[in-house]
C-alpha cells in the first residue's frame, strides 16, 4: 500500500510509482498511432467516413457504467479485505484479554497466543501463497506448513489447547465464541481470495474498451483534426486507466503496490500481544519509499 | 466459475468460453441485418425520416440506467450466494471446534460431522436441483433423499443427537447457536434460489432494448451511412451482453459457467473437518478447462 | 411474485401479466395524442417554437437519477422484506430445533411450534390487512383476531409458555433471544409496511415526468417531424414504466403481481416444522398461472 | 410523515401540503424573471454572447451528480432513523418477554416496563428538543427534565432496579443485553440527530446550482427564444426542488411534514407493553390531514 | 465540524469557514488564466483548434464518474467514523450499566470507569497523532503515554481489574463481550486511519482534472468566445471543489474543519458516565464559531 500525501504539482507530473501509466502507456501509444494513421489516411488518401458524436455518447455511457461498476466492486473487495483484517487484529486483542479473564494458567495463555499469531502468519501466507515460514514456525513453535490447510491446523491446535486446560462452562463459551469470529474473519478472506470477479466482467469491459478507442477517431476527425491522436490518447489513459486500476484493488491480498500492507498488520497484531507475553514489542513497520507491505 | 487470468491479446479476440457473444450473436445480426436493410431503403427506394441524437440520448440513458440497475442486483446477488457459502465453510469449521470443546464422546462428535457433511450437499443439491445424492448419503450415513426437505431433515438428526448426547447447558447452548447461524445461512441460499429478480424487469429491459436497437439506425443514418449496421451491432453486443451477463449471474447456485463452484467448497468444507474425522483429506478441486464447478 | 422463465421472442411482444404496460397505456396515449397535436398545428395553422435539444438533455439527466434513486429504494424495501421472511423462516426453523434441545416435555414443543406457525400467519395477515383468520387459528388454537395486535398477542402467549416451562435458565435465555429475534424481523417488516417512500418523491417524480413529456414535442418536432408521437410514446413508456414498477415493488407485502409470496412462504414454514409436530407436511405451494402468492 | 395514496391527477397538480413548491417558488421566480430580463435585453438592447449547450451537459451532469449524492445520503440518514425507531420498538417489545422470562416479580416487571415507556417519550422529547414532558413523566412516574441527560438518566434507573431485583445470573444477563442494545439503538438516533451533512456539500450543491440557473439563459436563448424563462423555470424546479428534499429528510427527527412519526411509534410501543401491564391499549394514531406526527 | 443552518443568501455568497474556495482559487485562476491566453491567442495571433463538445462529454461523464466514486467513499469513511465513536460511546454508558449489574464492589466499578474514560481520550490522542495526555491521564490516573499502543494499554489495565475483581462466571462473560465489542469499534477507528484511499485514485482523479481543464477551453472557444474563462473557472470551481471535499472528508479523525467532533463525543462519554461516577456533570461542548472540535 502506498502511504503519500495528497499529490502536489511534481508528484502529478512525474510520479510512476502507484502509477498505473508505465503498464498502460503501450496500449495508449498503439491506439494514438491508430488514430494517427486514420487521420493520415483521410486527409491524403481517401475520405473516410465521418460520423457524428451521437453514437458514441451512449456508447460512452454505457462504458463508464461497466467501469464504474467493475471499480465499485474490486474497491469494495479490496476494503472488505481490509476489515476483515481489522477484524482480525480486534479478535486476536480481545483474544488476549480473554485469556486473562478465563484461562487460569499463565502457560496456557501465552500458549495460546503464541498459536494465535502463528495463526495470522499463516494466514498471511496462504492468501498470499508465500512460502516462507519463517516467522509463522518461530511463532508457532511448530512447522504446520505440511498440512492441508495451515491456518485450520493451527486453530485446531488452539482448540484442543482450550479444550484440555479450560475446566469452566463460561470459558469454554467465551473462546468457542472468539475462535469463531477468527474462523469467520478468516473465511471471509479466503472468500475474496478464491473468487475472481466474474471473467465475464473483463471480457465484455477489454472488449469494449478496445472498440470505443479504435471507433472514436472516426468521430473526432470531423472536429479536432490533427488533435485526434491526442485525444484518443486520453480517452485511452482514463478508461484503459480505470479498468487496470479496477484490475489491481480486485486481488487486495497480492504482493503489488495498492495490496492491502498484510506484513504491518501482523507486525500490529505481534505489538499488541507482546504485553500479554511479557516480550517486548518490536518496532512498527514503516513504509518504505512511500510503500508499506 | 471461471478461473482465468486477465485476458490477453488472444483471449480477447477469441475467447468464447465465460463470453456471452455465442448466445447474443443472432439477435446481434438480426438488428444488424434490419439497419442494412433500413440503410439500402433509405438510398435506393424511398427517403426515411432522418431523426437526431437527440431523443437517444435520453433514452440510452435511461436504458444505461435499467442495465446498470439490474447488473448491480444480479451481482448482488451472486456475491451474496458466494458470502453465505464462506460464511457456511466458517460455521463448518467452528461446528468441528465446538465439538471437540463441548461433545465429550469421540463417537458423537465423529457421527456429528459427518451429519454436518451430508448436510452441506444435500443443501448444494438442493439448491442445484440436481438428483445425485450418492456423496451426501455417503457422509450422512442415511438416505434422505425421499424426506420432504432433506436439507432440514438432516439437521434435525443433528439435533436430536446434540439432545441426547449433551447433558451440559453451556454445550446445548453453544450447539444451538452454531446450528442456528447454519440455519440463517441456508435460509439465505434458498432466498436467493427461490426468488428471481421481478418478472417486470425482465420484460422492461428486454422491450427497452430491442426498441433501441431497432430505432437507433434513423439516428445513425445521417452521420455514419453504410456504417450503420456496423454501429447498431456494436451497440446491440454492449446492450445485450449485459442483458445477458445479469441473466446468469443473477442465478448464481446455477450450474453455468459464471455459476458458483459449491462442488468446491464442498470438497473445502470435506478438507477442513477431515482432520476432526480422523481421515485423510481428499484433494482440493482444480479448475477443469479454467473452469471450476 | 411471477415466477417464469427469462422471456422469450413471444412473452417480449405479449405477455401482459407482470407488465405495466396496461396501467400506463392511457397517459401514454393522452402524451402522444397532444404530441400529435403539437405536430398538427405547427404544420397547418401556426409554427410553434422549436427548441434545440440541449435543455432536455439535462432535464433527462435529472429525471433518470430521480427515478433511478427510486427504483433502487423500492427494489431494496421489496428484498429487504423478502430477507426479514427468509430470517423468519430460519427462526422457525431454528425455535424447532431449540425446542428439541431445551424443552423437556414433547407437550410444550408443540405447543410452542404451533402457537409459532400461529404468528407467522397472524403476522401474514397483519402486513396484508386482510382478514381470512382460518389457518392462523387453527394453528394457535385460539382466535387472536380480536386483540389489539394479534402477531404480539400470540408472541406474548409463547413467552407465557416458555415462562411457566423451562426451569433452566440456559433455556430461558436461549428462548429469549430466538424469541427477540423473531420480533427484531416482524418490527422490520411493519416498519417497510407503515412507511412508504416520502411522498414528496412521487411528486417530484410525477410532476417532472409529466411536464418533460409535455414540452418534449417541441425538441423533436425539427427532427423527428410526423414520428414525434412515436418516440413520445416511447420515452413515456420508459419514464411511466419504471414509476409504475417502483411503486409496485416499494409496497412488497401487497397483493400485487410482483408482491413477495407470503403464502408460499408461510406454507414452507408449515412443512419445515411438521417433522417436529409429527404430521404429515402439506404440499408445497406451486405457481397459479406463473403466479405464486 | 405524510401517509397517501400514490397521487392521482388532482393531486400532480394542486396537492400543496408536502409539495416542496411553497417554499422554492421565490427562488424559482427570481431565476426565472433574471432570464425575462436576459431575454429582453438580447433582443432590445444588446446582443448578448449565446454560449451552445456543451459546458452545460458537463455542468448539468456534475450537478446532477452532487445532488443525486446529497439525496442518497439525506435518504440514507432518513431511513436509517426509521430503522433504529423499528429497532427500538422491537427491543421494548423483547424487554416485555424478557421480564416475564426472568424478572419473578409482577411489581419489579411492570415498573421496569413504565420506565421503559417513559425513556422511550423523553428520547423522542430529546432528538426532538421539544419540552412537553408530561407523557413521559407519567410513564416513568418521575420527573427527569431536570438531569443532564434524560434517557440516560431512566436507563439507568431501570439498570437499578434490574440490580436489585435480579438475583439470577441469566436473568442479569439477558436484561444487560437487552439495555444495551437499547442503548446502541439510542446512541445511533443521537449520532444522527448531531451530525448533519457535511456543512461544505450545502455550499457546493447551493452555490453550483444558482450559477447553473444564472448562466444557462445564455445557452437557451439561440433555441428557446422567450421561452427560455419557462425552461429555466422548470429546471429550477428540479434542482431546487430535489435540494429542498434532501434537506429536509437529512433531518429525520424533525417536525416536519416529511419527519418520522415518533409520535406513532411511541403511541405503538404503548399498545405493545400494555398487554404486560395489564391496561386497556390506548388507540393506534391515525393521520391527521395526511400527516402523522 | 461545522454546526450552521442552510446556508442563506449571504452565506452562499460570502463563507468561507468551510468553504474550499480559499485553498482551491489558487488553481482556479491558473486555469482560468491559461483559458484566457488561449483566447487571446486565438483571436489575436494565430488561429487555434476549434474542436466541438463531443470529446468532452464522454470525457466529463467518465470524470464525473471518478470524481463521484471518490466522493462517495470518502463520505462513507467519514460516516463510518462518526457511527464507529457513535458505537464506542453507547459501549461505554452500557459499561457503566454493566458495571451496575456485574460488579459487586462500588470501588472496582468506579475504577473501571475512570479507565473506560482514560480509553476514549487515548483512542481520540491515538487517532488525531497529538500529544496532550493531560486529561487522559487524569482519568486513567496514571500516564499511558509511553506505552507502545496506549488504548490497548487501558484496555488491559481494564481487564487485569475485572480478572482480579469479578467472581462470578455470568459477569466476567458480560464484561468480556462489552470489551471486545469496544475493541472492534477501535480497531475500526484505526482501520480508516491506517489506511487511506488508494493512491492510485488521487494521481487519475487529479491528473483527469488538470487535464480536462487544460483541454476544454478549445472546445468552448467557438461558442463561448470571450466567456471562454469564465466557464473554465466554474468547471474548475466543481471539479476541484469536489476533488478538495472528498480529499477532507477521507480523513474523518484529521482536526480540520469537517473533521469529526472527537472531543465532543469525549465530553458527552464524561457526562454519561458521571452518574455512575458520583461526580458533577461538565457542561457539554458547544460549536465556537460554528465549529465543533
Amino acid at each position: 500500500m502506498i502511504l503519500r500525501e495528497k499529490p502536489g504539482i511534481v508528484a502529478l507530473l512525474f510520479a510512476v510509482r502507484g502509477s498505473v501509466l508505465p503498464r498502460i502507456l503501450p496500449r495508449i501509444l498503439a491506439v494514438s498511432a491508430l488514430a494517427a494513421v486514420v487521420v493520415w489516411l483521410d486527409g491524403n488518401i481517401l475520405a473516410l467516413p465521418h460520423t457524428n458524436a451521437a453514437p458514441f455518447a451512449v456508447f460512452g455511457v454505457a462504458l463508464s457504467l461497466f467501469l464504474g461498476f467493475r471499480n465499485n466492486a474490486a474497491y469494495e473487495r479490496w476494503w472488505e479485505g481490509r476489515c476483515l483484517w481489522g477484524q482480525l487484529l480486534a479478535d486476536l486483542r480481545a483474544l488476549g484479554r480473554d485469556a486473562e479473564l478465563f484461562l487460569p494458567q499463565r502457560e496456557d495463555r501465552q500458549q495460546l497466543l503464541r498459536l494465535a499469531l502463528g495463526f495470522i502468519h499463516l494466514h498471511r501466507i496462504n492468501l498470499r501463497k508465500s512460502s516462507d515460514f519463517t516467522q509463522a514456525n518461530a511463532w508457532a513453535g511448530e512447522d504446520f506448513s505440511q498440512t492441508p490447510h495451515p491456518p485450520c491446523a493451527v486453530m485446531n491446535r488452539m482448540t484442543t489447547l482450550a479444550a484440555t486446560s479450560v475446566p469452566d462452562g463460561f470459558a469454554r463459551k467465551a473462546l468457542s465464541e472468539r475462535l469463531s469470529s477468527i474462523t469467520l474473519a478468516q473465511a471471509g478472506c479466503e472468500r475474496i481470495a478464491a473468487t475472481p470477479l466474474p471473467y465475464v466482467y473483463s471480457l465484455l469491459v477489454f472488449r469494449t474498451t478496445y472498440l470505443y478507442c479504435l471507433l472514436i477517431p472516426f468521430a473526432l476527425l470531423e472536429s479536432t483534426g490533427w488533435m485526434t491522436p491526442v485525444f484518443v490518447a486520453i480517452v485511452a489513459y482514463v478508461f484503459f486507466g480505470l479498468a487496470e486500476v479496477t484490475e489491481e484493488l480486485s486481488h487486495p491480498f497480492g504482493e503489488t503496490v495498492n495490496g492491502l500492507p498484510l506484513d504491518a498488520v501482523c507486525r500490529t497484531a505481534e505489538i499488541s500481544l507482546c504485553d500479554h507475553l511479557e516480550q517486548t514489542p518490536p518496532a512498527p513497520m514503516t513504509p518504505q519509499n512511500y510503500i508499506l507491505t
